[in-house]
């Protein structure tokens, strides 16, 4: 007889894109599932990387038990460096999964203290009142898995990130009978990835992407360069293979790639056919039609190996007319500028270029769409239903695809976002009052570059107008300020008009100190804002630009 | 026998996408074709709206006779309002497409002084050497023409924006036969719209949207709201027959769409079904069931009717669970993001929300796919060909499908970028130096308001890590600067730790001169730089971030 209510608290992930992180609190015990971080919006300026901030779980310390992650992408993953640096748990997740984990504790020197558990799918584990079993899924990268959590009020499915790949690459079939199993035996909750929930069918498999890099590779006549993501395992995997079937060599272009695909070799994930590999210096001494290069660089980062490739300074890779580049991932929105600017500048160098949706594909999505998750639904045929992993309208679809089963089992769809909480008990589920989420903006690649809501604000309006800054010298004794006053500017105007109106800025500046009072001017706070005040209107009025307008007062 | 050579200029829209613009020049006549705008990249930080800067054309001001338009769309006319000012010229047109004009010089009050000539499709104007013929073609707006130009070396096809609708809304098919009867007398040169060369196939027709409005509207129990393009007008018009199909009501939500219609109306393009036309203010009192909205905002612009509509701040529309919004418009690259986000919102009002591809399609593209692009080239047969309107992949790829005409007409493809250019002489077409050429960003809706690169660069840099600016008062007598310097900053870092590193930092600079000789206080650039170099130095050491430093001297 349960004596505590249990809680499912989505800290990042819904109604938002990325940084997917859920809390499950059954009494005074919570576990964490997935801890990712999303990549910025445009209007972030200058900030790198956006995690959840996790306060909901530093507040409850003493009552974190673990952490269990579904998969090693980095919206699942990537906000554990800053978790753990707060608050050091056990981390569970599959081999794979946790040397990807390492691999990003490793670049925040965090790696001693890491408490790793691995598990394999089949797998059950028992975390304070959680029993938690580990379900094999098909995903775009290896080793994914769902989550059974069974609780003293009932068992909580989380799918983690899926597809229902009926011809996975690796042939370890999605485990369709363990959902059924705990489909048959009564479900509570089912949390399911919404990702594609608005494209209507099933997902093509992996496998579906073969017979077009065939024809891609039957026609090249010189280099083949397909850049892909490098969690991409089984894309690689693919690639080698063809590669090997047209008697072509394959080299690796990009860190991350390289890391990646080494660390899926060392655990069995990846078989490099005998005499493969090329080393990338000898990408431009080998007959160009024995080539395929796998690049790195999918979404146009300025760094990244297909960037410098494009742009013609890559030190092993100078595209030529017969070359050939393909563009095997998703374009992830926000990015279609940079992707496409990149795209130019390959087809500048005179290489084809091939992206975009066709059929057969060029690249298949590792998330299931609509009949994939009215599959997963029905197999559950859950008694509650959170749609996660998604923005609003992403979760809305999922919700909808399960309507029909409110005639049976589905009690009621629950569209949640981050920080809303739903609350079980013996009577049902119902929606309790929110808990304090926010993201933390880092800068660069290290747990400790928190950029503030304030700063970025600045910014923004730093960018859309620049800043004046007039700068007045008064005497502190006899209140006088002798000449015309200092006015910097920048990002705001320029060229001869833009020297004429900062003159008469001046001007506007000396002509409001001299109609100030002693009084006023004695008052720094007083005497700056009639300043700003008169400073605004008059460069507004001249402009109609609204920069950021900022007096300095100084006493000598 | 020509005496001169023939010169093709893009001065816009080739290698970029938006602000298409044209100069034919023979000898001394100068003909522009189109005078278009782009919408700015993201990097351009506050600017709204991007023109060629025509500078080639002002620079031979009294060569050039007049602007050739093909359509009425932005990317076509838009920067006309910039061009005219400097240089006032006759305009040709189609009568929408010089109404469409004539509501943008409105809005600059510059209607007066607009020397129009209205043509229609099989007319031909003799323009100094210069024959044009206008060609009906269809495309997504109504009244849009290719041009047959005859010169003295030959005659020059200019398709300006095409799709080969077989089936177009208004029944005026596309002129298969002019292009015929131009390409068996023979064409020294096709320019032909690039913008869907890297999709397969053909575009379907326009009327293909019919069975999903039908669908939808069959299946909506609420209110209807269609989002499209306010030049959208065969759109329009296919809504308006289907809302009388199903007997809903249709109002009209913006400026810009009420402006257009009422043109395209004015033009006998559109007609209105007896009765249907709601009144905005009454669509919150009429059955919601009986009701259809067309919304303006279909790229999330925040001003407009549907961005209002999606945060619930529109006056005369509220939107409730059982509405239906419907997104019947592609998705200019870049604004996906914002797009999205509005969608959300309208979800999260509870409304039903369609959008992307589906079959049958909600949206239709109004320019060819490789296929209609390959009929055109084949009935045509140019001697040369340059692609136009595209990003450099686009036209690569639109080469490409030409391939299979070197056999037989043609010479040879010139992939051409703005600003170079290409001269005809006897002997053939070849590549000549290229003309000068670039943008003008403005900021708000004027003519003068122009905002420079510099501006530009200042306002990214400032939006990445902000400024600080340390504010050194020297007595110019003595050299002396008493007390520690003024550090002001924005962007950069704040809170606590800000303000003890903005400490710091007066004391960095307080050191530097303290360290300085009087010789280097007393040249203010020395010692600026210097500030410079040591502030920029320490915060970078300490905050890895590089904001704008920008030291400023006081001397009294």
């Amino acid at each position: 007889m349960p004596d505590a209510k249990l809680q499912v608290i989505p800290l990042g992930g819904l109604g938002e894109f990325g940084m997917n992180c859920t809390a499950l609190r059954y009494g005074d015990d919570i576990l964490v599932i997935d801890a990712g971080m999303m990549f910025p919006e445009d209007e972030m300026f200058g900030v790198d990387i956006v995690a959840p901030d996790f306060k909901y779980l530093l507040a409850n310390r003493e009552h974190v038990r673990a952490v269990v992650l579904t998969h090693g992408h980095e919206d699942h993953i990537g906000g554990l460096p800053f978790l753990l640096s707060k608050l050091p748990l056990p981390v569970y997740g599959t081999p794979f999964t946790l040397s990807l984990v390492e691999r990003r504790l490793d670049e925040h020197e965090m790696t001693e203290e890491a408490d790793f558990h691995e598990v394999s799918a089949g797998d059950i584990v028992e975390i304070g009142p959680f029993k938690v079993e580990f379900i094999h899924v098909t995903h775009s990268i290896p080793s994914a898995v769902a989550l059974a959590i069974t609780t003293p009020l009932g068992v909580i499915i989380h799918t983690g990130d899926f597809k229902v790949d009926p011809t996975p690459p690796d042939r370890i079939p999605f485990d369709l009978h363990k959902f059924a199993e705990y489909g048959k035996k009564g479900v509570l909750l089912l949390l399911s990835d919404s990702t594609n929930s608005d494209r209507p069918g099933f997902s093509e498999s992996e496998l579906s992407v073969i017979p077009r890099f065939e024809e891609l590779l039957h026609r090249a006549d010189g280099r083949v360069v397909v850049s892909c993501f490098s969690s991409s395992v089984h894309r690689v995997q693919i690639l080698l293979n063809v590669a090997a079937e047209f008697r072509r060599k394959v080299a690796f272009l990009g860190r991350s790639v390289n890391q990646v695909l080494e660390i899926a070799h060392g655990h069995g994930l990846l078989e490099i056919p005998d005499g493969i590999l090329l080393r990338p210096q000898d990408i431009m001494t080998t007959e160009p039609s024995r080539v395929l290069v796998v690049a790195s660089g999918t979404q146009g980062e300025p760094m990244s190996a297909l960037a410098r490739v494009a742009v013609d300074s890559h030190k092993h890779l100078k595209l030529g007319g017969d070359d050939m580049v393909v563009m095997s991932a998703r374009i992830i929105p926000g990015n279609e500028k940079g992707i496409f600017r990149m795209i130019n500048h390959i087809s500048r160098r005179g290489a084809q270029t091939v992206y975009g949706s066709m059929s057969p594909p060029v690249h298949v999505s590792g998330h299931g769409s609509a009949e994939e998750l009215r599959l997963i639904l029905n197999l559950v045929r859950p008694r509650y239903f959170v749609p996660i992993h998604g923005e609003h309208r992403q979760l809305s679809q999922h919700a909808s695809l399960a309507s029909h089963l409110s005639d049976s089992s589905l009690e009621r769809t629950f569209i949640l976002e981050t920080g809303d909480c739903l609350e079980v008990d013996e009577r049902g589920a119902y929606r309790a009052e929110p808990v304090p989420v926010g993201r933390i903006c880092i800068d660069s690649g290290t747990v400790d570059e928190v950029v503030e809501e304030l700063v970025i604000r600045d910014r923004r309006n730093l960018s859309e107008d620049g800043f004046v800054i007039p700068i007045i010298a008064i005497d502190h004794l006899s209140g006088h300020s002798d000449g015309l006053p200092e006015v910097v500017s920048r990002g705001f105007i320029s060229g001869e008009d833009g020297a004429s109106i900062m003159k008469e800025a001046r001007q506007v500046v000396a002509n409001t100190l001299s109609g100030s009072t002693a009084e006023e001017k004695g008052d720094l706070g007083v005497i700056q804002e009639k300043i700003r005040v008169d400073l605004r209107r008059f460069l507004t009025k001249k402009t109609s630009r609204r920069p950021l307008v900022l007096p300095v007062i100084l006493e000598f």
